[in-house]
């Protein structure tokens, strides 16, 4: 029987799940939904993802792939998946594409966005999405570290320890940013956009963490850039918690923020 | 011992909620608030809203007061029970005021907003705060039809059927809208704001279910003239989902849309 690869894009609230990746016992977004495309398709499946997201970070834009035998239409996967899935993940496009497409491995690139709010108490319908701050935070010193961090960096200080397997060969903790941006969204209401060629475990919360030290006048712009050059995560900031973040798009045609994007 | 009165100033996520009232065996907001109150304060005490909320429907700016002889300062009124409360209810405000104020009887007007996306497939991180419409809406024609509503009416055809008690003397259905008006959140998101000097039990959503009527071309404007002028429930446009309504604010000091609010 032919197989058939199947590209989806999906969306999902991280609230309720305990990330991206499978794990006995867990309610994981990969797990759910290797259950259901099997279900729909008696035939069991790996999904493979972009990237993993950590537990409780949403996605807009999450892209994953599977082989299958199954000779459904796309729209089957996608509606035969929404129709089983849990109101926190939906399919948002389901596509037929070559072998030569890996969700991972094609990737060029990706942009995350941070949301924060500065409120005395959080309204309860914000709590989900975004990071209350209670102290007043300068945006325009964070604004200011953004340039210490466009471009190829070794990106060490942000990356959680312990977390990469250091004897596998590759790039290391170089990365390249190749577009980060503050925006007002609404009289009290932030939103920070990276975008990059890839990012390390917890990387965009230990920069949103750091920054926000620099926001709150705990460090200083040189601090800032002292800690990228350090290379070491412990001269950086607290891990900003995960319910602000939102995985936004996973880029395989075009390079995100080279035109301003 | 001295009785004082409180008035709260607080918000809300419906999501978990049956609604404001005080039910047997559900959790609502005034339940809730009620029994922290007792533990704080270590009084029986009955708190007074501004309205009831349906379950489901949010809350940015609710009001309630209650008596309490508890000498406890407004502080730790806002903090203490903000302590106990769960996540989705939150004091924004306490503050102690005169016996003259009642948070229902001295209010002059009350603003609500109805949120809307239009999508084939609404991102989970909207799911629980804006409605998703899947046909496109003509929001021009929609927009057409608000000056049919602004001023006093009797609005009948908007009253939830057998909600009112009609044995007990008052105004009936008569109510006056200050203002309404859409405005575009972002590419295809709206968000319709309501503010009047009360409204009838699901005035709101059913004003909402029958504009989106409109908007989809099932009705014409004309026809919303007459469903205005029928005074009759049965000819108005379906109540439109709890989850998309915000009780955004309570006045008590001036009449709300009076100028552009």
């Amino acid at each position: 029987m032919t197989r058939r690869r199947i590209k989806l894009t999906l969306a999902f609230d991280g609230t309720l799940y305990s990330g991206w990746q499978r794990q006995r016992d867990q309610l994981t977004i990969q797990g759910i939904l290797e259950e259901k495309i099997a279900v729909l398709t008696r035939e069991p499946t790996a999904l493979h993802g972009a990237g993993r997201t950590d537990a409780g970070v949403h996605a807009l834009g999450m892209v994953a792939h599977f082989d299958i035998a199954s000779a459904l239409p796309c729209r089957a996967f996608k509606y035969g998946l929404n129709s089983m899935l849990p109101g926190g993940i939906r399919i948002l496009q389901a596509e037929e594409v070559d072998f030569a497409f890996h969700a991972r491995r094609s990737a060029l690139g990706k942009c995350y966005f941070y949301q924060f709010c500065q409120a005395e108490i959080a309204l309860p319908t914000d709590r989900l999405y975004w990071l209350k701050i209670k102290e007043s935070v300068d945006f325009g010193l964070m604004e200011k570290c953004l340039p210490l961090i466009i471009g190829i960096h070794d990106f060490s200080s942000f990356e959680a320890s312990g977390s990469r397997d250091k004897s596998r060969p590759g790039r290391g903790a170089v990365r390249q940013i190749y577009s980060a941006r503050f925006e007002m969204k609404s009289v009290n209401k932030w939103r920070f956009t990276i975008c990059g060629d890839g990012f390390l475990r917890h990387m965009v919360r230990n920069i949103v963490g750091t920054l926000l030290e620099v926001g709150q006048c705990r460090l200083t712009i040189d601090d800032f850039r002292d800690i990228v050059a350090a290379k070491n995560r412990a001269a950086a900031g607290p891990t900003a918690p995960a319910h602000g973040l939102f995985l936004e798009e996973i880029f395989y045609n075009s390079i995100p923020g080279k035109n301003g994007i």
